[in-house]
């Protein structure tokens, strides 16, 4: 069932000759599965084969004329074996390593309905509140949870890890200052991937970051922005910050706490002693280490701060009916919408996780928490006991999970006796080792913990009269106990037994679209199958289970699968290097620029700092220039959508002597391959600039043409779009980056796990591979499909675009085409025409889809007023079909407005989405009737999606900001 | 947080000195969650403590006062990594076995989105339709793929497993013959375990089974009721049976086909030879083998054979608006109406089981079945070449993928060098070796099994070659080779790629009610939660990837796990021994009766065969009693639903020469804790007889009283009840039955893997274990509990109930309870005389019930007109609540028809269901809003579950049967 493509092509797919399982993937995940359908769509598009479409859209000098070198398709039962002898390369050894990240019991429930479950994973952002209440409402749970715990008003919903979490806040921190307070305070005792960061993300704004003893830190001079503290520190001390919050707001410094959830269901708030910033990593709660993520960060902030706080923000609003409803607020803040002079570059971030961790919260409520805040700082004070016993010296006297240890012998001795038993425990000095404890630790654990520590044999500790004698003490933060409430609201106090919260995941997911429902056409997204093979690893404890910084010889499964991917990403794209570091999109461009400065100044060209960027550019495009300090020089488009070349070349020349660097999105972020590229990256190249290539539409290219071989220096490639990483209702993703050779030497390092290139410029995320444990699904994804069925899955991701447009090109206007008449792999709907013929905005239509089942395209991006469709490869011709249908069905909806047949301002249109509340209601005062409002088409008889609430009133939500839940609820 | 209990029980609770993991399993598993619901829900029952409710509601004479020796409850994940190092002592090998069984790839895409998927595994089965129609729909794909295949146009949806339904087809085949032809024939290479099921199956009726070479088999005599063939047979032939059949049907015999789906997309279909009645398992289109099941068996009967088939059957109907909707169809031949009478004692079957298979089905299609039938083919024939070619001898010159092997050495030899190459091959005799290929074996695969039968070393046979002579001759099944076509449907030529799979499939589990939306009343099924953590290792390929006769020293994991649970059920019960070879309850019952049989006449007294069954009895009850060929003699109930004992004693004395057994579920029927038990056990056995106490109420008795100690003889354990296997929307379950010493000798053996007692009256499963690969959900359920844990649940399901019944007395009437006036874990609403005063059936309040999110409780058992309520201890305060608030909301909307307020016709009982298509329309013609239809309370606002079909037209469907999707498709 494979369908026939270009001869060239098919050499190594799996011929009938073969004797290998049939369980072949490609036609699992490609959607068109018949020859039928491929003709029917290549007649809409008048071309006679696949090839003819692909050669008439895909400029020819930049062609790849050969398959790429991935080797042949693996079965999905073969690729599973395979997998799983290389993931048991990885051994799971006991961790105390601690450092930001922790073992921890993920409910069961929570495993199999949220992180294994489609319904969840495959969802997009919640840009369509209508159809994302449920994630929503668990997303405001999740700020709910922070902003108790932190005790600071204003929480986000996640940002992607604890470092570039504090990398936000020192950029607050120097904005807050009026950018006039060029140093910046870090702890001495914080996570070493947080100061990493710190020193990564002051760099470009010239922020001077010191290491200090902060208790003693003297801020008379005046010029400090702010202050980060480890709470509780690195070493485990659980100090009294409050002097010096006091101290650092007299200075006009802001005071930044990188936090502890579990720690904070027992210890002040930050909040509560004066911090005005708490972030951290929510892993502990509930989601598994991963070798360093997905897991979310969190982030709040005080009251002044928020409308510059970094990344998405769930709040409360009502809908068009008056009831409330959630929604995203303060969009204005994003990159998305305010390009450079956002407050950050960061789009994707760490949805799902974000409702695994707040979904813990819902499951073990405050009382729950802090029961296990409790045994593991209990099972600690045992430990520290029992450990002197043994004769080595605990240093810090305060403490919640965590100790330093002075040894009585060399500590490398107690290192490598830990690692013959199994154990993990953090490397700190010659003289000193560290040690964290968790909820997952038993009694046996720590039994067979200290035997590591107990070296003359002698007598074991008397546990059960050590557990006694704590006891008696009271915990070892008493000084800073806590005893203001958290989690009062019922939502924490009512999900308890897993049944109860069994149906409250449910009925979350059954409110909102995901890919487990229907097509989800936004453009630059590619929303395409997240397909349950590549899923499974996720999930396999040889993956989950291991703790960033644990020694890479027992990480060797993930260093060949690293191994692999980074060889097949080089391929893909005609690089020679590639960092697996970036936690998503943004984070590569921030990467990649940043490897483009460190080579310029490498070379003696480090005073260029001009950026190019078009006017289609994504935000995070010039968000991201802005962040590394370059200087954005805007270039024009043509009347089709192309860049304007002349004016590409007069900026390039006119800035030629400062000139660092071009932004392009390739094909353009209009859905074309520009014929010029090659032009385009010779101009840059001949000024003295690096291109850097956005991968985002690398869906568009796979196996067709390589960004390396047209004259691109770097590139980010979104793992969660073209590699199969679901989007998880607004991430994790991935954005590894590929460089040119010449680049690679400058690629992102790590403090404590050595990786990247000897002249890098610094790290970028908290663990050395990002979010390792997902990668599996790409390599997955890659090896399933092979090289010919990557290059196959392109050109049907092209050819459904284009049908889609042939189908619909008598209908609505489209927006620029190739010179042929060919999009790439999506196209912009032009609906601005009917704002004047019929009062009907892009918006209307976006709400409108959603009462025909489908999730809107992608909106006002790139072009303000239109909607950009991306069907990508997995997509069926019915529903392909099912789709174009509803679109005429709408047009001819407006053209019943547009005729006065319909009234221009109570029509289907403007009402939609017509929740089910809505049309259910007893009363009905409309001029057309429930059929037409909720069943405009007959397929919506037999399976329709429907709106929880009716449309979203922005305005009211951001005039009266409500971020937590509260009493008042919906 | 867990509750306090009596202070007796309460030892081995985790305490707060415990040092362990708070993952404690039983505040999870039971839904009330605080001290003070239970305090108001003890004052609403107005007593003081749970004690003293207890106390109230079991005879203080039958109490155990002891906690159960079970152990302390183990956490989940403590659990979690014993159950993990048990599971690794199975060991894994190759297999090649065949006899029923084969490897088989479960599409991802099935295995998460069905069998690991609560919204699937938690259904119940479709009695209502209006909220299954998704799981009827995939049922009734699956009938259409039986029936396609067989060409045998009634199929089931589902019996237990192959041997079993070839039991029922000797019984059928008997009866047709009008219980005149004593006489049954089965080849000789058929299953052992068919065999043996038809040996078990016909004693009761003195039917001779004679094995013979059926091709060559006279049967002129005309006392042959039946003949069954194995088709391919069991050595791997593929005979042509039409001659057979001829002479067969001319003899008045009918032909039964034991058959295999996979084998039938090549060779012509059972239906087309002349086959009657088709049969086999349906394991291998995606099923893991689970080592021995659960599995779905296959039965399918030609038109004249239909009315006398076992099992449920789905079919196509309308609804009350006249669309088009499924049902279960042709109930009345069923058990639970027809009792005695009944076609077959069968419940539970294997539904969800059956719906993986139509999944497999629906995601490959005719063209991809047939593909891997074919390349299963390819692989067996090139294997006989080459088997050849090293000196062994194929005996068979036709096969599909099976080959019986004259090995060139003693066959010993060759199985255990197989096993030390880590592969299993079929033990036939001193000469001979038997080999199955299946799906899934890979090129590598057949070279390493090669390897076992190259003995002298020698040229390895050259595969490629062989494969091309192999393909010139065509199959080796070329003389039946199938030329018609099957699965035209669309729904089988439509979901092929995985995209279009996954919404298939949740947009089914969407249509349906499961415990993930709300609780399931249902009195007598026990639907409490299934935790995700007892259903992880059903998945694990330790447990799924075992072939049932796989050497036993491979299988040390599941022999230790079965050990354990024996001797945990044997405590629970009070009883002795153990068999856990029954597939559900019906089959439990099966067993135990022919235990007591064949104890009867060991001791001389097997001319009792009087069986007293009281008329509340379960439909199994007497169907069960019948199929042994017991003489039923009922007893009557008193005026509070009790036992007379009177009338028993009666009976019992009038019959004592010939008293064989009584059959008396315990708490009854009614749930009641009768005071008399011990009365009625003391009373049989001086009469003679022995009590088989059904265990299906087994949930109110746990931990509290064991039947064994009161008197009781021999119980089934519904394991999908009391522990916690999910009912799967109709199966799969598990009925071990518990007996007393002297019954032990007689638990049920095996014809293959050696289990039982040594006077064993036979086997009652295909398999040793029967479905083992769901025990460890019972295993781990009961070491999550600990003894105290499982006698908490008990009291808290009887508290349930008891709150709910003193919730609801005010508003309806209560029928039956004990002297105290309490219920034991289940109580009936008496509905009836709601048709007096306004017209209002149970029926009308059962459907309406669907209106407020509820699947109906137990409809018109055990009392005709009333419904039963069961909550089981795993539903919270919260849910009981709203449920209540229901309930009383529809006894006013009862009160409005009485009053007049309503009308008598068109009120919201009446026309109850309201689906969504009907409160959506654009017409509304009731006298009551569309809000006083969907949401008569306003819970259902927030959170609402729709019925997809108005109420269904029973009679409709029945009197024009379809059972397989036809053009005219809904
Ligand atoms: C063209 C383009 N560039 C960059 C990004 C940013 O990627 P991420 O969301 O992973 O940060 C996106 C994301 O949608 C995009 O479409
Ligand atoms: C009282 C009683 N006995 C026997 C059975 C039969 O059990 P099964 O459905 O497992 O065959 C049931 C099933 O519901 C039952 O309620
Ligand atoms: O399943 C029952 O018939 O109770």
């Amino acid at each position: 069932a494979t369908i026939a493509r270009p001869v060239a092509a098919s050499a190594s797919a799996s011929t009938p000759a073969s004797l290998e399982p049939l369980d072949s993937f490609e036609r699992r995940h490609i959607g068109v599965t018949t020859e039928s359908d491929v003709k029917t769509m290549l007649d809409a598009c008048k071309v006679d084969s696949l090839e003819q479409l692909i050669d008439k859209t895909i400029p020819a000098g930049i062609r790849l004329h050969r398959e790429l070198a991935i080797g042949a398709a693996q079965s999905e039962s073969t690729l599973h074996k395979t997998l799983k002898s290389i993931a048991s390369e990885n051994k799971i050894f006991r961790s105390y390593i601690g450092m930001g990240y922790y073992n921890t019991l993920t409910p069961p429930v929570i495993q199999r309905n949220v992180i294994e479950n489609p319904g969840w994973y495959t969802q997009y952002t919640p840009y369509q509140p209508e159809v994302s209440q449920g994630r929503l409402e668990s997303l405001l749970n999740y700020q709910t949870l922070v902003a108790d715990l932190t005790k600071l008003p204003f929480p986000n919903a996640s940002l992607l890890d604890e470092a570039t979490a504090a990398g936000e806040a020192i950029t607050m921190a120097f904005v807050n200052s009026g950018s006039k307070k060029p140093r910046f305070v870090a702890d001495a005792a914080i996570n070493p991937q947080t100061l990493a960061l710190l020193r990564t993300r002051a760099e470009p704004h010239k922020i001077e970051v010191v290491t200090a003893d902060v208790l003693k830190f003297d801020f008379s001079a005046n010029d400090v922005c702010g202050v980060l503290v480890q709470y509780p520190t690195l070493s485990g001390d659980v100090h009294d910050y409050s002097a010096l919050a006091e101290r650092a707001h007299k200075a006009g410094a802001l005071v930044v706490a990188a936090t502890d959830l579990l720690a904070l269901t027992v210890i002040k708030a930050p909040g509560e002693w004066g911090a005005d910033i708490a972030l951290g990593n929510a892993q502990r709660f509930g989601v598994p280490l991963g070798y360093g993520g997905p897991h979310a960060a969190f982030f709040a902030v005080s009251e002044k701060l928020v409308r510059k706080m970094p990344g998405r923000i769930v709040g409360v609003s009502r809908d068009a009916s008056g009831n409330g409803a959630y929604r995203l607020a303060l969009q204005t803040r994003e990159q998305h919408i305010r390009r450079e002079k956002a407050s950050s570059n960061i789009c994707t971030a760490q949805a799902l996780l974000a409702n695994m961790s707040a979904m813990y919260a819902v499951y073990h409520g405050p009382a729950g928490l802090r029961k296990i805040a409790e045994r593991v700082h209990r099972l600690t004070g045992i430990f520290a006991e029992a450990v002197a016993h043994h004769g080595h010296t605990v240093v810090n006297k305060t403490f919640f999970d965590t100790l330093l240890i002075k040894t009585s012998v060399p500590a490398a001795q107690i290192i490598s006796r830990a690692v013959e038993h199994g154990i993990n425990l953090r490397t700190v000095d010659a003289a000193h080792v560290g040690v964290s404890l968790d909820e997952t630790v038993t009694r046996d654990d720590l039994v067979h913990l200290l035997s590591v520590f107990a070296l003359q044999g002698g007598e074991p500790a008397p546990i059960a009269a050590i557990d006694a004698a704590v006891a008696q003490r009271g915990p070892a933060y008493s000084a800073v106990a806590r005893t203001s409430a958290y989690l009062t609201h019922p939502i924490f106090n009512s999900h308890h037994s897993e049944t109860m919260m069994l149906r409250y995941i449910k009925s979350l997911e059954n409110k909102d679209i995901s890919l487990a429902h229907s097509m989800i056409p936004l453009g630059s997204c590619t929303m395409k199958l997240n397909a349950t093979s590549e899923m499974y690893p996720v999930t396999w404890p040889e993956f989950n289970s291991l703790h960033p910084f644990a020694p890479v010889a027992q990480a060797q499964g993930y260093a060949r699968m690293f191994e692999q991917l980074e060889r097949d990403l080089v391929e893909i794209t005609g690089y020679d290097a590639v960092s697996l570091q970036p936690n998503s999109g943004a984070q590569g461009e921030y990467a990649g620029l940043r490897a483009i400065m460190a080579y310029l100044k490498d070379i003696g060209q480090g005073h260029r700092h001009v950026c190019l960027i078009p006017v289609s550019a994504h935000g995070t495009n010039p968000a991201t220039a802005q962040m590394v300090g370059m200087t954005i020089e805007t270039v024009a488009t043509d009347a089709n959508g192309n860049v304007d070349i002349a004016d590409l070349r007069a900026k390039a020349e006119q800035f030629k002597d400062h000139l660092a660097a071009i932004m392009i999105t390739y094909p353009s972020t209009f859905g074309v391959f520009e014929e010029g590229i090659r032009e385009v990256c010779d101009i840059i190249h001949k000024n003295g600039g690096q291109v850097y290539l956005d991968g985002a539409n690398m869906n568009a290219q796979v196996g067709l043409c390589r960004p390396g071989d047209y004259g691109a220096d770097v590139s980010h490639l979104n793992l969660h779009k073209t590699f199969c990483i679901p989007h998880g209702g607004g991430g994790p993703g991935m954005g590894p980056i590929g460089v040119k050779k010449h680049l690679a030497p400058f690629l992102p390092n790590h403090p404590v796990v050595s990786v990247g290139g000897k002249k890098s410029f610094g790290a970028v995320s908290a663990a050395p591979w990002g979010s390792s444990s997902i990668l599996p699904i790409s390599w997955s994804y890659i090896r399933m499909m092979g090289g010919s069925g990557l290059a196959q899955a392109t050109r049907i991701a092209i050819l459904n675009a284009n049908y889609l447009q042939a189908r619909l090109k008598s209908h609505y206007k489209i927006l620029y085409t190739n010179k042929n008449g060919f999009c790439a792999h999506e196209f912009i709907l032009d609906t601005r025409p009917f704002a004047k013929s019929a009062g009907i905005e892009a918006i209307d239509i976006a709400k409108r889809l959603q009462d025909y089942g489908f999730h809107a395209p992608t909106m006002s991006f790139p072009v303000a007023g239109t909607l950009m469709i991306e069907p990508t490869e997995s997509e069926s011709k019915v529903e392909l079909d099912r789709f174009v249908d509803a679109l005429i069905s709408i047009r001819q909806e407006i053209a019943d407005v547009e005729s006065g047949k319909a009234d221009r301002e109570n029509n289907v249109l403007k009402n939609s989405p017509h929740s089910l509340r809505h049309v259910t209601a007893s009363e009905w005062n409309h001029p057309y009737t429930r059929d037409q409002a909720a069943h405009p088409l007959p397929y919506l008889r037999k399976n329709k999606f429907w709106p929880s609430v009716s449309r979203i009133d922005d305005v009211f939500g951001d005039r009266r900001l409500q971020v937590t839940r509260a009493a008042n609820d919906i």
